[in-house]
């Protein structure tokens, strides 16, 4: 299923994409898309019912400025995976991480996926990184396999995960200062759920800025791969549903190229798309 | 006014330590003690008065075995700055930094101030911090002076950003891995509102293992004051009511001892208290 989230800010009501591509109103059917929903089987199964006949659901109207915010609410914490791209570790220099690198990102710089992305005040090395976000469904600590892993992710997402490189990297020694800056993660437009994923290592990931392509991997060029993520990650946290995990980005950032880089400025426009999850499109602004 | 919520985890009520140290019932007032309360003027006006003579309020029998909670619920994010004292970076022989460290730590993170603390499986290098927590009651963005920040204020609390050092430092490279282990922030006992902290750099901080002082430091010490660490991270994020910033730790915590360094066991017992925010004690766990 592609679920989404429709609305005003702070107001969303859930959404599916059917089938058909119409987008239907969920809000008789369940309060929210968030974790609890995530990790309830029988809200699910009756989601899914309903999903495979939407004809009863009403339709909503896409095309009347109606507005989509994150697929996911009440998000927990976003865990971020740094280095994770054989070509991205290459483009930045970087020797090939021996085990996952971890930060993290606050719920709330999770925006929509047409919502402005702000430019901070005294930036000047703003940076774009598409990732394929992994969405937990239910509580994972101390697994064993990946087998338990994967059973532990309701779904995934296009993810993009702003970065100002100068906060991050010349600015006292942890990257964290450079990755939570106000709307530095568009999420979505859909969670796409786990079931509609053949395969999480063979997904292209692609971004545009000002409609020229930057980047172009795809999820088999990445060092560890969800199932290693999720199950590591689980020794060093509890992982609740309803966390995110953004699980690194391919070659082509800002960051990569020769001098002068293509930072991000106020009124460039950044486009990304993950194979069978849909497209961003986000528009920067000053702070 | 001292806040705290007590009760089952996940499903404290908000209560108010009166002025005679009597434990009293805050859930006929307000829902809970949260970002909303403490950015809501009248809500807490309304608290403050009913505090001032709180006869009407119902007693909570604090002896018949009621836990006491983190006296904030709904966190929206934990931001901890890393050597923010002058002789705790002196003992673990790094430089004074330049700007604020800022790391982060997940809010389901945050356990209350009598509850267990879970050694991880594998850890050999547990080691405690006792920091003084601000909580945020306004929201806060690129703010310009030390007046607006400390106006962002809503109270302090007492903190144990409690840290694996081996996952934080010789694990690939980001704090975070050693900083979001289950457990890892106790929290409390009480929210303090911050018209009773005087002087937050004037404020002595204490930590005991096993009844031995480990750690006897004050504020004083601190390279970057509360108000400078809140109006310096509202350039790089937006701090919203409900926020919590762990402002660093003072000398004493088993990283800086000679080999064979005290780091914590299942089985100890860790206790802090900071003058005028009350007094944790957490019994260390296998996790």
């Amino acid at each position: 299923m592609k679920l989404l989230r429709v609305g005003p800010a702070g107001a969303e009501r859930p959404a599916l994409l059917d089938g058909d591509g119409v987008l239907r109103d969920l809000s008789a059917l369940v309060p929210d898309i968030d974790g609890a929903l995530l990790a309830d089987d029988a809200a699910l199964a009756l989601v899914r019912t309903v999903a495979a006949s939407p004809g009863e659901l009403p339709v909503l109207d896409a095309e009347g400025g109606l507005r989509t915010g994150p697929p996911l609410s009440g998000i927990g914490k976003v865990a971020c995976i740094g280095l994770n791209y054989h070509d991205h570790a290459r483009e930045t220099g970087a020797a090939i991480p021996q085990e996952p690198i971890l930060f993290m990102k606050a719920p709330d710089t999770v925006v929509g996926p047409y919502d402005s992305v702000l430019v901070p005040r005294d930036s000047e090395k703003t940076d774009w990184e598409v990732e394929l976000a992994v969405v937990i469904g239910r509580t994972a600590r101390y697994l064993s396999s990946h087998e338990e892993a994967l059973a532990a992710v309701a779904g995934y997402a296009v993810s993009n995960d702003v970065s100002e490189r100068a906060f991050q990297l010349e600015r006292g020694g942890q990257w964290d200062k450079g990755k939570n800056c106000e709307t530095f993660n568009p999420l979505g437009p859909w969670l796409v759920t786990a079931d509609e994923v053949a395969d999480p290592q063979a997904l292209g990931l692609r971004l545009w800025v000002n409609g020229e392509l930057r980047q172009d991997g795809t999820t088999a060029e990445q060092i560890f791969p969800v199932a290693e993520v999720v199950r590591y990650l689980s020794h060093f946290m509890t992982l609740r549903p309803g966390d995110v995990i953004n699980t690194g980005t391919p070659a082509g950032v800002a960051m990569g190229f020769p001098e002068p880089k293509p930072y991000l400025r106020a009124g460039d426009v950044v486009e990304l798309e993950i194979d069978g999850l849909g497209r961003q499109r986000s528009a920067l602004r000053a702070a």
